[in-house]
């Protein structure tokens, strides 16, 4: 609600046996997969070989209408694709699902990750002739297919070659005429599974919750480096990259990105929140008279911090559910309002009560800082905040924009101690690293932890120079080109 | 979420010693206040005898932008009111507040409630060349208070020699060229207290979340009767109209309409919902693993049913939040999942449980039938359904649109049994009359329960002969006018 | 197109004998009429005693889509309006037609021009317990109906006495459950005609450009004074009003404000326009070697002076059409282009030339000096501006927003001289306002020229004192209360 | 107004010397050109080799406002580009400006024409790894230059090379970090010319009412075949190309596509205009009353229709210039209002007269057909038809979408007899190919006349075979891919 941190993309793909609504299944999804991404999505429709689209600017019903909808028309596959993106007049080509004609037909390709090497495989493809009409490296990947496809006999083999030589995260979806191919850079980074609808259509996503909303049974996840294929002969697997590195599935998707209801490698998201905050009760337990979650996110681990301390589960806050992003914010003199109208205590609970407070994370302070001070004004007469996440002080590369940045925090000061002060908090801790490993159970992939600790799975990017006909670093690292 | 059930409008006024943002603090008020009128809403400043005003259909950011907001410049006072009404044509002129101009000046109404004498006091006024350009009542009021404005001597004495004559149900905001005049009918069915901002301003609204969100400390409720004078000179009271008649504060209000982090006549509308939750449980006992709560009106109670059963509370759902008006009905075949995709259930929680399911309220029982559901597709062993409310069986004449007929499961079906088996609920019971009334601790006032008794505290309206030059009835009476 | 002077509104009326389509008949009349106010719209619809209306700011496109048309439904009569007016908040009470409920049903109102006792009716209703809801005069009128329709026998029979009180310009059309009545002042101000579709429905009118619009055939003028009823029984005639006054049309809707295909008094406004070129010609003869309009106003006038001079007639300018509202005035650097781009001159006809130069009026100069700076950068060797109209210095209080201020070039210098200098050309001259009395041929009315010569037909209205609580006295004026 | 035939696109560019408004200028040089295409439009900014741009669906003033202008910034440079397309989803990719990014930086490519060999050259590149995003010609002009590029000492001498292997038609501007170059294919079949303003930025524009709405002077028209070079160090011109082939200027430019007030390759738009209707009178002579002209575009040869004639020329019809595109299709039954809602008679003009009507085009026949019926419903007692054109035939493969199909009125009957007789004609006759080769005065280039005679100056494309994975044949047309 508050925070500045993002997850980058969801992706989505249906494979029907005969021409279907897909299109409005996509629909469905995408409205599922929103919270990956608000800034714009699209939905590429496979209509035997002809290929139609509509992307844009904003959330799925800012961009469909019935009308725009029902243009796509029926087709026996569709992609979808939500994105996290910066604003502004130049962001516009980078919207995905990327649509393209090749020598081999149409391509459409979404695409959620980072790759680290985008810059150096850019520069090889326009030594070749190539032009690029967007700044995110989905062209990239989708000149990599192309380039390997005029050598090879299919579009899975291309994708394979071209996973040779792609670096970084990458969760893919991509329709060719005939199938859909389903793959996932060989670290597992980014989440993706596949399911099954009643009436035999395959489908593939970001999250498991995506499946539920088409009404499609949980298959499995796609395994890191798998690349599935899926046409009306059925599934088949190519597992050539499977298991050549460690895995490093993001241990932020189950604290922060997917939703609760989401089931990611066999784990639940909302189980693994409650588990950090039942940790978080063994770790840095306090005397207190109630436990209260910050709306939406901090609801679930608040849940297990009371289950595991025995101290009362409370409402601490509403959440106006009202405030999009049309709110005006309120001019100078009443700048302090700006949390205070998102969020309202409920005094009756507060009052007198010394309280732990769960949120999932604090990114600058800011907002953290003047929710304290409404609890105070309620009557808090302690207040102890609990994050259910380690605290984030490196750059992530691969798929959100955690920047590891001075602004951060947890950058800027050294002790929990220093933070708890700066916040105006009686007491202030962080879930432990080694918990955040514990969260997911039964998880048999190994996670990045590279956002708290710097240790990356895989090689971060090279630097490359400042390019000087480009954008500026900060908008193009925004734009996921690094 | 679900529901059919409204409350008909919220209203606000602030009044400032000198000229100040009253535009943006109204805005901000109404925006606490949107959940009690969502089809359309309006502020009216005033500028030192000088009214400027802004209404539209839509949410409070539909309304108003940057740019409108803007627009209505600085001023004393101001008032604002959010509506629940029809859509369609003949909606637009209902719109409030009213703005009028009369012998004395300008005049500005903000209403919440239903008069039950509407249609008599109109023709009344009609008979003296009166012309009405809206179907409310508000309307109504305007004339009955300005026609005793020319023989007294202030408008708060005509607005109480008006209050002689209306009937039914109004907590209004009135505001002059010097005053604002906050007054209640002597039954006092609709909330409306006021309170102080730390400049020095008072502020009254229907609800005590729209004191928090611009920063205003609660002072008391506006009482049953009374007519509030709010004027440079400070706060003057009549009391003539109070204590003439028993109490009929909605009991609708604790249980439904207002928000949780409200106050109304002391009592703390999110503990009333939780006592709900307990006293569910001590009514209607049943042996279960988990209980959890239809979001998010169900939530509260169902904590306090976990409270007093001792039974685990969790997490069932999550619900979408990004779905809103604009959200595309799926087709014929989809339908069946125009619920999932709004609510998903937190599988791990539920397969293979005993759940209790505590919801706020069922109006024509497929929602909640689609629900259950999706709790059995999820593994469900049990489903017991425990409704925080008495069923409505009779209609409202004094502020909402409940209905009373036959549409309505609990008008439809004899008793609990019939209709848990009508929704596929293992068992289904509601909260009784009695524990209604004791939801609100320490409330002096008598409750209305006549939505479940039929028992009213006021004359229901006599029904006039349907009027051959009006709309028809059924959208009169959605309009407010019935 | 340039020009800072409005009439104020177009009014249309249409009775079928049974339901019928009468809403996009409206809707298409009102196209026609859009000339006459562009600022707000609305039609009613009378289906059997029910009415629906829907109004809105802006054009008729912008208030009327497909949606909206189909939801007026269809009626048996139906009045439309457009409206300039002023912007703003306050200015959405006034949008017409004004459609009200009274003693006897539904009543809606359109109304074209200017009461000059709308004051001291307003107070006088005022004291009897009225209130407004606008500042229009339109709503005086109503109420002036209203309280005379409950001692008579029929609205016709409360117009007539209406008419007894109010003094100005009104050109109206009144819808009532069973009939539509067209009334017009006394002096015949504004014009109103009626007509009768191939299908036998009367329609009434401003202009007779829009029976063309719905493929009516004109019948005939309203009189001046006339009251005239269209009712399932046909038409009948109230003429009490009639003669009693020297007429008073307003001269300038044959120089200015109407459409040049309409017939006004049997005078076509296109063949008056000519005249007024041909006159011109006759009274400033000037040697040149071209004559040119400026479009499109000036062009018919143009023609007329090219004919009774025997200058060649060419084409000067080119307007580019897509130039609308939402143009964004260059910055300060090129300010002097917003003239260039709306107008654009034809090189070859201009280079080398004497030119005569004909527009309809001149408001403050500004865009006539600069359109005379293209013509010079073009080449011309002589400019001669020749103006279709008398210059205006005096206030109108009948319709239309003339101020006769000291901004207007022809307050502010003395001579034909002056203002040729101020604007750059080479000599200027105004048409007489004798000739202009003789521009309409065959008129049996006499013509108000009251803005040429302060003289006016009716009485002007008396200043009421500043009220304090109104508006600002020009934007009182600008919405029509004067 | 009522035609189906269009070009395909109108293009701009400035090269100031230092950063300045050239967002700005673009914009009101795309308003200058928005006759040349209305579907959409787009404006690329260079700043500093950085490229911002806007592109969208839409008008100018729907696609820029005051806020997305701003955002494009200053520059030194900026291209721009209005089109007619098709409308639908899959159109969104071709909106130009192209801009793209390539081994050497940045594009920015603005074309109007239409290659005949698109396709083979798609074909070719894509064999090379190449991928399209749109179904446009420009992305394959854009690949010819950048493949060029890697072995090229400079971008003109790219596009020099690239014009080798380029057939058919095409005026484009192209924007590097550091130049602007202007080129145009050697058959000159599209207008394209430069001017400079008064600060010293050059300028291109696809006609000269552009550059005069900017400011700028007339410098000359870009060659055919020239390769022109704008950088900071002043103009070069490449004419390498220059002479290869005749001249093959599109005269329905001078006829119909251009604005009146261009001066294309010497010849005044208008004059040839006036001309055409001068040749009309002398090759087909009427005796008749009046020469009126069907609004705007006949208005010009009806002039030149009546000075040779000496029969007096007057206005005939008022065109409703509200009527926009959200106009609203009559209902069946008014269907036939169609017309007469945007064209009104001028009656007094037309009653009793022989008249002749001038027009440009006749597609169909219907337009004309009923324009026809309104004349002689106005009283009308003779209408002689004068086309200001040849009749055209055959297809156009240079840029417009004239189909030469069946439904035109011209390939449907065999005389100008059963034309006229088709229309309710008295007589009609068309502009002789000869004196259309006559109109432009002065024009040292051989003109294009394929449509009226089917012969063409460039070969025709080549049929290729249906591509199975493209979108129907009749949509790939539209699209300009032929």
């Amino acid at each position: 609600m508050f925070n500045g941190i993002h997850e980058e993309c969801g992706v989505f793909g249906i494979f029907e046996n005969a021409a279907a609504n897909v299109a409005q299944k996509a629909y469905l999804a995408l409205y599922a997969l929103q919270h990956r991404g608000q800034e714009s999505c699209g939905i590429a429709v496979n209509d035997d070989g002809v290929f139609r689209h509509r992307r844009g600017d904003g959330l799925v019903p800012d961009v469909f209408t019935a009308q725009s909808l029902a243009a796509l028309g029926e087709g026996n596959a569709a992609i979808g694709h939500v994105r996290y993106s910066t604003s502004g007049g130049s962001g516009r080509n980078n919207i995905q699902p990327l649509v393209i004609r090749h020598v081999k037909g149409n391509l459409a390709l979404a695409h959620n990750g980072n790759l680290t090497n985008a810059l150096q495989l850019r520069r090889s493809f326009e030594l070749q002739g190539a032009i690029f009409h967007g700044t995110s490296d989905t062209e990239a990947i989708a000149y990599s297919i192309v380039k390997h496809r005029i050598s090879c006999a299919s579009t899975q083999e291309a994708v394979s070659r071209a996973m040779d030589e792609l670096c970084g995260a990458y969760s893919c979806v991509l329709m060719t005429a005939t199938k859909l191919i389903v793959f996932r850079d060989p670290y597992g980074f980014r989440p993706l599974c596949i399911g099954k609808t009643k009436s035999g259509a395959y489908v593939a996503a970001s999250e498991s919750c995506a499946l539920d909303a088409v009404g499609a049974r949980f298959i499995r996840d796609i395994r890191p480096g798998e690349i599935l294929t899926i046409s009306s002969g059925g599934l088949s697997s190519d597992t050539t990259h499977c298991g050549k590195t460690a895995g490093g599935l993001c241990v932020f998707e189950y604290i922060y990105f997917a939703r609760p209801d989401s089931v990611i490698e066999g784990a639940s998201v909302h189980k693994a929140r409650v588990r950090a905050g039942e940790f978080l009760a063994e770790e840095s337990p306090v005397d207190a008279d109630i436990v209260i979650g910050v709306p939406d996110s901090g609801l679930d681990a608040a849940l297990g911090y009371s289950r595991k301390s025995g101290i009362p589960y409370g409402v601490g806050f509403i959440k106006n559910k009202y405030i999009g992003r049309s709110f005006i914010q309120p001019s100078q003199d009443m700048r302090e309002d700006a949390v205070r109208i998102k969020l309202n205590v409920i005094r009756e609970n507060i009052s007198g009560r010394r309280v732990v407070m769960i949120d999932d994370s604090i990114v600058r302070g800011t907002t953290c800082a003047r929710i304290i001070e409404l609890l105070r004004e309620a009557g808090a007469r302690e207040v102890h905040v609990r994050i259910s996440a380690p605290p984030f002080k490196y750059p992530c590369y691969f798929g959100t924009d955690v920047e590891g940045e001075g602004e951060l925090i947890a950058c800027k000061y050294k002790s929990c101690k220093q933070i708890a002060r700066a916040v105006g908090a009686d007491s202030l801790s962080y879930l432990s690293v080694s918990a955040a490993h514990r969260l997911a159970q039964n998880v048999s992939l190994d996670f990045c932890d590279g956002c708290f600790t710097g240790n990356y799975p895989a090689p971060a990017p090279q630097r490359c120079e400042k390019d000087k006909y480009e954008t500026k670093l900060s908008e193009a690292r925004a734009n996921g080109k690094f």
